[in-house]
């Protein structure tokens, strides 16, 4: 039986906003050189810790640019900043257990450091993520002043430059409309809850993304323990929904969650839309154990590999949508049959 | 690889119209004591010549009526006599590979002999049956005129007395909308075709059943050598139409069945109607070669299992519809387990 914290826990994400003292904020920065020169500081002192690739946003293919932003590794602002904005991805080839490292430059803020690793792990990818901060600081020159603490574009930021963030998979809470109560209990703590891919229904697979508000005035140990509770209260408020979900209507729910299943098994094409909305009843099957899963991460692996971005990558030349919907249905078909049993 | 016969024909109906000619037609018969004689009458020959169980209409409950109505071995005009009516069921427990015989006793005629079985074969079919009605007519004085034939209720069964049906599985010519034209053509060959259980629509299965109009002055061979012209016309438009269904969009064809086969596979309950269109699709899906099935005649007879009645005499208690409804999921599910690979 998978455990309600690996069924409703999918990643954790630590981001920490960091400025060059010696440089104008990237919004007033109108010089290309001192761009270039950022760029290459940062990328310097980046490859000095671990292994980087560095992407500039001018040179990527629209397909790639998408990819980035769907793994929440570059911000669609960033991709749009083709003339200054780059990127550092961490290439050392670890999967998403082990986690990922990545760079934004010349976003909002010179640099956007950020780790994201699945499961809820918040102390480990601070600690990580602090450990590389470490390293750049000492080759790097941070704005930073003794009373606010580190320095950024949008005073939202300013303080510990920390933002926190859990995603979250919250079917039952969603089904049975509970969100919007939850969302508004959340914020009132000080945190705030979002659909990952937008409103976080069932078309966008019910992620959403809880995350601190406050970066300033509090210790970044704060903000760690206040967003793990909040997590860790989603986790057992779904837990209960779930059996809520159940009680009232088992057969109901086997029912679509075994469809949704069997339809993922056997198709022939599928839009990302409807194999995401499936694919989600095909993990609170697993999580209900109508399902027998090896290994519940690889679920959202799939889901991450299915994204149009990331189908068009498996082809050379250019796919139309309906290639692509071939594509997914193939790779849907052969990941399920390996690791699930219905 | 199924052959387009194998795959279209369901089975074959051999039916004979017979009257006693020491009583009154049916419809004019009005004294239980000769409806009673009768019944013993046709009994006592019937069972001289194989193990018949008897039915009298008037002690059946609506789910056994309901279920022998299905299977088309009584009729609803016969379940409804609850009077005079009683059947003779072959209960010498071959399949329907084997076939089947009945007798309807004072329905429209005293006796509606009639044998079934799987897949074409009129000429064994009638074989069979004429030489039951032969042993029969040894101990029963059929109504008989030397220059008309067997005299019966209706005049349109007048002479051999014969029907000769033959059901047929059409989805790619219902799903081109061919079938309005079919239907036309073929009755201007002096046959029928209608949907077996109403329209021959999707929700029916798209199963339609041809046979002779004419019984009167025509021999018993000519009968059925045409119906099997037909059919086998029909078989071979069936096979054209899935040809250009598969031309036309293979993937689509491929989805929509393989859908209809993962629902069917793994779904924790299922409506009749839905059943039934869904299991079109995967009879479809085998025919096209995309679903490897063992014995394609056990889709059919899981079909007959399938029903609303006979699922609910799975049972002994009476069962609700969502009870039957679960039930036939199960065995669905169960059945394509063993039977089909996908």
């Amino acid at each position: 039986m998978i455990s309600n914290i690996e069924s409703t826990v999918v990643s954790t994400r630590i981001r920490l906003a960091r400025n060059l003292a010696d440089y104008s904020f990237p919004s007033v920065l109108h010089s290309a050189k001192q761009a270039k020169e950022i760029v290459r500081a940062v990328y310097d002192a980046a490859s000095g810790a671990r292994a980087f690739k560095l992407y500039h946003m001018g040179d990527l293919s629209d397909n790639v640019a998408q990819a980035l932003c769907d793994d929440h590794l570059i911000s669609a602002e960033l991709a749009a900043n083709k003339k200054y904005g780059a990127a550092l991805i961490d290439e050392s080839g670890g999967d998403m257990q082990e986690g990922k490292f990545s760079i934004m430059i010349n976003e909002e803020d010179h640099l956007r450091e950020q780790y994201i690793a699945d499961g809820l792990c918040l102390p480990r990818a601070y600690g990580l993520l602090a450990a590389f901060d470490g390293e750049l600081s000492r080759q790097l020159r941070f704005a930073f002043d003794a009373q606010l603490g580190y320095l950024t574009a949008c005073p939202t930021n300013l303080g510990t430059g920390l933002r926190a963030s859990v995603m979250l998979f919250l079917p039952a809470l969603t089904r049975l409309r509970k969100m919007e109560r939850v969302v508004r209990e959340i914020s009132r703590l000080g945190h705030t809850v979002r659909g990952v891919y937008g409103e976080g229904s069932a078309a966008e697979g019910f992620m959403y993304q809880i995350s601190n508000e406050v970066t300033l005035g509090v210790t970044e140990e704060y903000i760690l323990s206040e967003v793990q509770r909040a997590a860790l209260e989603l986790v057992s408020l779904e837990s209960q929904a779930r059996k809520s979900l159940r009680e009232e209507d088992e057969t109901g729910v086997r029912d679509e969650c075994m469809r949704d299943y069997g339809i993922l098994r056997y198709c022939a094409k599928i839009s990302f839309e409807e194999f995401l909305q499936r694919l989600s009843g095909v993990k609170l099957g697993a999580a209900l154990g109508f399902i027998r899963v090896r290994d519940f991460r690889a679920l959202d692996a799939l889901a991450a590999r299915a994204r149009p971005a990331n189908v068009g990558l498996l082809s050379d030349g250019a796919l139309t949508a309906p290639e692509r919907d071939v594509l997914r249905a193939e790779l849907c078909r052969r990941e399920l049959a390996e690791n699930t049993e219905g």
